[in-house]
């Protein structure tokens, strides 16, 4: 029964609610796997997959937070440590575990340019391996802050898209921003992962 | 740019905003397609295709107050008018358009248990069909009210499910109470189309 | 790269492909992650969510073989390893995981007719919890056979429902049918589990 | 009926289907509202929702041949012939009517980077907006050829995303190849509309 418990409301509570939107007071509801059939109404048990703008919010902040903690790592601890950082990163935000992930970084060109493979991604962010050997780790260049600036959401049950801006500020505060689309999937354990990643560098033409 | 409109909140409910939910305040959003640059703060414009609660308590709503509406249409305007609004009711409720519903109707035994069809269901509250030989008109039988209790709920995307029990109500006051499980989808107008329906007579044991 | 293997085709068959499908002859695909840009004809790498047929058809298969095996257990070893047996059976093949599952099996009543909990369907499958005291074990009754009838699927991604009719042959060679709903989730790891099952003996009315 | 009717097969092709795939000979299905009850054998009606990989190869050709009809259209019938084409195209195959569109086009920059809005992707097809002053019209650059190669596939449900490469070709035989990201949503008529669409120039580095 743990898991309804954050679904109820005390009585009081729920008449406050009824106040508020009449309509459900009209939709009481039974308690399940009780022996009482009193028709005492609090908010129905949900099992509820979709993602809502919370959740990509904290998984925006959360990729910035990693970015960052991958370049002070590096500065502080070495490449070791930033390549095991970077991996634990990739392992637990992106969805690789999925199938291929439709990834284009920022600074990849052809024939390398998308990487659908993890180790495609941990090439990118922290250099060192010589089958891709253009990289030199973009997720080690003195990065201090990032900020996600969304234009637009899609929600879609348990993916979401994002499309917007991104600001990375490195330690001699230079900022580059980049256009960046980002879709998540909702896994399992309620985590939001990256299933699509698309980063390019502005338009400067004309 | 209409459709953000109500995306849009004034600076100051904003900011009121802002300090309720501090970790939205990280994120800006830039204005789309606007001359200005300035991060004023709003909520970011979204495509939302996922069904909320309140969508799917108003679609049960929607539902009884068509079983009742069919019955005194029958008893004031007679079954030709009774046929005409249940013809209207499956258009407009279920989710023929999409293919076959899987509708198990309370009331049907085999070998017409499932109602797939628009026909099936159009026999089944209305009756007069030849095809359907056993169907008398399940929405002719005096109904009054309908109440809904659910027990539980899942939101999956575009689609969401509920169980629990429907009680109706007949002219006499005679109540029956039938377990009960929809499953709605959402249409490209916004609208929850039921596409699984399977209703039952209570277990009355041994 | 091993997740890609099984989708990629040597030349020789994606030739084959190409002449009966011109149309993708015009798409030909990318090496992702090598270095030969050449553009060798394979099928696309894929990460696909979606549940087909030949899954549910197994998940049914699985779920009849189950109930068999519960009650041959009982027979052979006894209540405790039916009831262990279930317990693996609800964890492995139902969603009680990721919250409350829409459970109303056949034989259950008011007011304990939905097993939204996995303490509810262990009850209902093997008997035996003094906080169900009508529940005598269903999966007990000597099952032999079980065998599964769609009228009709409704596939939506993660998620797929079947409608139509269950009989089960016990040792004395009785036979059950039922009508039955059932809703599969696809988990992280491929494997379809119930979320909604909904199962009622005919209407035998009138 | 007549939904029902492509996915019936005849018993003698059925009972080949059955030779090929065993398993499916366990569950045979029954034929839905028939007075009939014979198991006959056929394939189970279904509602299907899912993107497959035929309708992307589909959707991305008829982009590509909407690109040259629009140049074509602009060179033989003016501008505002290929301007009312243009908004065709875009009802027809991108997805306004959901609510904002993610669309970051390949030569548009800050402030008006992203075209969430039908006029904003209108502009951007074939200029002489005067609210998107920089905008020339990318469609009117007398395009001759399309050329989609996709590097990776992710199908969820209702919404299917595409990231790989296309190569468009111009009436002097000029190349210019995009990095390209397009997700595309069923709608209620079975077309795929992008609601998603990243497009960038290689990153030329360094």
């Amino acid at each position: 029964m743990k898991l309804f418990t954050s679904n109820r409301t005390v009585i009081a509570s729920a008449l406050a609610l009824l106040v508020a939107t009449p309509v459900i007071a009209k939709i009481p509801v039974l308690n399940p796997d009780k022996t009482s059939e009193a028709l005492i109404s609090f908010k129905v048990p949900m099992t509820n997959r979709n993602i809502v703008e919370s959740e990509i919010v904290a998984a925006q902040k959360a990729w910035g937070d990693a970015l960052v903690a991958i370049s002070t790592t590096h500065e502080q601890k070495g490449i070791g440590a930033a390549k095991s950082l970077a991996e634990n990163v990739i392992d637990g935000a992106y969805g690789y575990q999925f199938g291929p992930v439709l990834f284009k970084p920022t600074l990849t060109a052809t024939p390398q340019t998308f990487r659908t493979t993890k180790a495609g991604a941990l090439a990118y962010f922290v250099g060192g391996d010589p089958a891709f050997p253009r990289d030199t780790g973009f997720a080690l260049g003195g990065w201090r802050k990032v900020e996600v600036r969304n234009v637009a959401i899609l929600l879609s049950g348990n993916t979401a898209t994002t499309m917007g801006n991104v600001s990375i500020t490195d330690k001699s505060n230079k900022v580059t921003t980049v256009d960046k689309t980002w879709t998540y999937m909702k896994d399992d354990n309620g985590k939001l992962r990256i299933v699509v990643h698309h980063s390019s560098l502005p338009y400067t033409g004309k």
